[in-house]
């Protein structure tokens, strides 16, 4: 008879960073600054926006570049075919392939996952640019260029930690695997999938998550823990068939933009208050705590009041940024919006408007909440129109234990590199894929981010400044350090006879 | 002694309309039509939006080819140039030059002036066109394109007139003036002081001005009698320096669009009750009389059901339609209005909306009354956003005698050419020409419309058909050998020694 044990035997390691490792590696990347704004300088000159299906060979080329990068420097390199991507026409073309690599498999150490995107939002000079938007410019020590701080520079930095031990011939301190997308910048299309896919192959030795795709608050380094969701709607409001005179027709119709105005009128208050019951009702209470570390955060707020005009305590400014949920009312579709004048009664409008999420609000919850608003407003309104709700991306809020020791490895890294504590931040935006590899994967996940606060995301004259870019990628460095010193706990079966 | 005797002799005029020229030159018309359908699809295939400054050489190319037209056929052609329009980014342009032509200048003739213009609105087949609106496409008898008939084919047809009695070589019963501009889909730039300054020259001689730059209430022959003027009002409501992330800035920010959407909100109750303090009370009261002519005229409401959904009285109907103000909420600029999404917080959105006039309003107090109530309601609203009103179209209505013997002339012209008697109508929109002629020539006017009821003015796939152009055409030749057979009166000077 054989007898079956499973021993499970915690092995605690805890690999000493070396304080020389790390200054030659620092020492490096002081001497390849050149190189690196030089490599940065060719990626952006790609003009790989995701959201100009004209400029799809671009992305392309922009995955090849970073997969051909990756594998310079001995990674196991995959490109992953995603599949298609419908067009509003009907037709499909391919996306662009996500790109995977490993660098060492050491099942001793921890496994990261570096995510990043390579894909772009849209820009062109006449937007209103001081210099071409795919043409990196250094001004001051600023590399101004369309996909700088985001995300192509962040990647390059995680990319130039990797070469820093391999040209110095130094073993990475844990294993680090890539996973860098095209779609980002119009809903990483394609992402999720491929996620669930790989869960138990890519992802099952994965330890933890890093997502450097967010900026600090101010010019102190920080950590990111938390990301707002958002839950867009369409609110269509039909009424004729075709679009009509208002000279001809005005007075004789009930008109769908009166309509539509009307309703979207009851979504919140001048003061800024949701007006959708229920609403309110889910966002989890503002603790004191919370309260002590917003007041302690830094933030420039004169910089703030000068571009926005609401002059409000700090607080209250970062918790309406971070934890609590707003509507934001983009535009509507379908009625005149050119310059000049234009007689027209739009037949059909459709107005569009987010509302962004917190925890504890529910996406599917929020879409019963404003659908059922929507129907019971207009129908006291008795119009002969018709409503249509929809809701077109629900995404969820995403919040990280700041306790971690991902988050205790970020602040020592910090620490190490520039010698402060962190500030601990959320962001108002929504970066999806967090939530996405939490509730697929169940990792771990860090926010680390080294863009600057005032780098200018999906705006014009975006820039990073050099030395976010150089002391990023240090402190990249010293982070897979830190990582290297959680303490892993690795089980053994033994068979006893 | 010299004695001067000033003697009036009013000699009586009355031209008899030789029942066999009329048949020669119906036949002439008859055989024309492939001809007169291959002009118009040559003036549709210019793009002569008047709204889109880039389109402004193909709006001078249709000036040039209006002049050309009219020489061709002997007229005496002037190319009036009314000076300079200025854009909103403070350059200039030149407007497009307005085109006279005078045939005959008999003065024991009337004098009459056509008025007409070959400007278009805006169109692209992406709008919801079934066909290029600029390539004139012959569908069941109907020629669909923009500008087939807002007023390319009435203006063509006018020309036919005159190019019949010269073919035939025949003697115009009346001395014709044109009068064709290019501005007048937004808003006659330029019109009004070319008018005051040529009211002693070129309008001197003109008795009578004929409009055809309506259409008619349902398959029966009208004769228009009153328009509708129109003032039209930009809100701009502007807060931070620029767009802005909702992500970031979602809840930090009052947002324009809020405020404008809160403020378009009050002009209109949800069943069309203008709510602008004021406005209702300036309306003529409705008599008894104008109940029972609306109650007679023909109007297919089946049709209109169909279309607009709205199932209301004729009467309260057309007095909607005619004599009773209506605010429409055109759109909005400034803010996302493409397809799909965008997360953005507009800086500066403008919303823009009109209100149809009716007698006894006034465009000047309307401006007052609409700028002060939405300033009152903003500042309601405690916004720190910035609100201008603006009026940038104040047209005044307009509203002829029924039983002046221009309209008498006209409803014999009908009943000879259509066999039925005319409806009186009046038009919802406005043609602020008209107006302006009266103002400032006070000379006699008649709007007399040969275009269909359905024919899609300003909206998708306008139509004009082959029956209204051919037959409009004959309705022309007809009306000219009406209108000299009103009686005209000639004051002679006779100098007694």
């Amino acid at each position: 008879m054989r007898v079956l044990v499973l021993v499970l035997v915690p092995l605690l390691l805890a690999a000493q960073a070396d304080a020389l490792d790390l200054e030659k590696l620092t020492r490096h990347v002081d001497g390849r600054v050149a190189s690196y704004v030089q490599t940065l300088r060719e990626w952006v000159a790609v003009e790989s926006d995701s959201s100009d299906v004209s400029k799809r060979p671009e992305l392309h080329h922009m995955m090849n570049l970073t997969a051909d990068k990756l594998r310079s420097l001995g990674g196991k390199v995959e490109m992953v075919d995603i599949g298609l991507q419908e067009l509003p026409d009907g037709k499909s073309i391919p996306l662009p392939k996500v790109v995977t690599a490993q660098f060492g498999e050491d099942p001793s150490k921890h496994t990261v996952c570096i995510y990043g995107h390579v894909d772009v939002q849209p820009a062109k000079k006449e937007d209103g640019w001081a210099t071409e938007p795919y043409n990196l410019t250094d001004i001051n020590g600023n590399l101004y260029g369309r996909g700088a701080s985001d995300n192509k520079a962040p990647v390059l930095a995680w990319i130039h930690t990797v070469e820093a031990y391999k040209a110095l011939d130094m073993e990475l301190p844990v294993n680090v695997k890539f996973l860098i997308e095209g779609m980002e910048e119009t809903g990483s299309n394609g992402l999720e999938a491929m996620i669930i896919a790989q869960r138990d192959t890519f992802f099952l030795d994965v330890d933890y998550i890093i997502i450097s795709d967010c900026g600090w608050l101010s010019r102190r380094p920080a950590l990111t823990y938390g990301t707002r969701g958002n839950c867009y709607f369409f609110a269509e409001v039909e009424g004729p068939k075709q679009d009509l005179h208002s000279g001809v027709y005005g007075g004789t119709v009930i008109e769908p933009m009166t309509d539509l105005i009307g309703i979207l009128d009851t979504l919140i208050s001048p003061s800024g208050k949701i007006l959708i019951p229920g609403i309110r009702e889910a966002v989890a209470p503002f603790s004191d705590e919370e309260w002590k570390m917003y007041q302690d955060i830094e933030f420039d707020m004169e910089n703030y009041k000068e571009k926005h005009l609401n002059p409000v305590p700090q607080v209250d400014l970062l918790a309406h940024r971070w934890r609590y949920p707003t509507v934001s009312i983009h535009g509507i579709e379908g009625a005149f919006s050119a310059s000049g004048s234009k007689t027209v009664i739009p037949a059909k409008v459709t107005g569009k408007f987010s509302i962004r999420q917190v925890p504890n609000m529910d996406p599917a919850t929020v879409k019963k909440q404003v659908t059922e608003y929507l129907h019971s407003v207009f129908a006291k309104r008795k119009s002969p129109n018709s409503l249509k709700v929809t809701m077109i991306i629900g995404a969820k809020p995403w919040l990280a234990d700041t306790q971690h020791s991902l988050y205790e490895a970020g602040k020592e890294a910090i620490k190490k590199v520039f010698q402060v504590e962190p500030d601990l931040i959320r962001e108002g935006g929504t970066i999806p894929v967090a939530r996405t590899f939490q509730d697929v994967t169940e990792k771990s996940i860090i926010m680390l981010p080294i863009g600057g606060f005032d780098d200018g995301l999906h705006s014009q004259n975006e820039k990073m400044s050099r030395y976010n870019y150089i002391e990023g990628t240090k402190l990249f460095i010293a982070y897979l350090h830190e990582v290297a010193q959680i303490k892993k706990v690795i089980y053994f079966c033994v068979i006893v006879r």
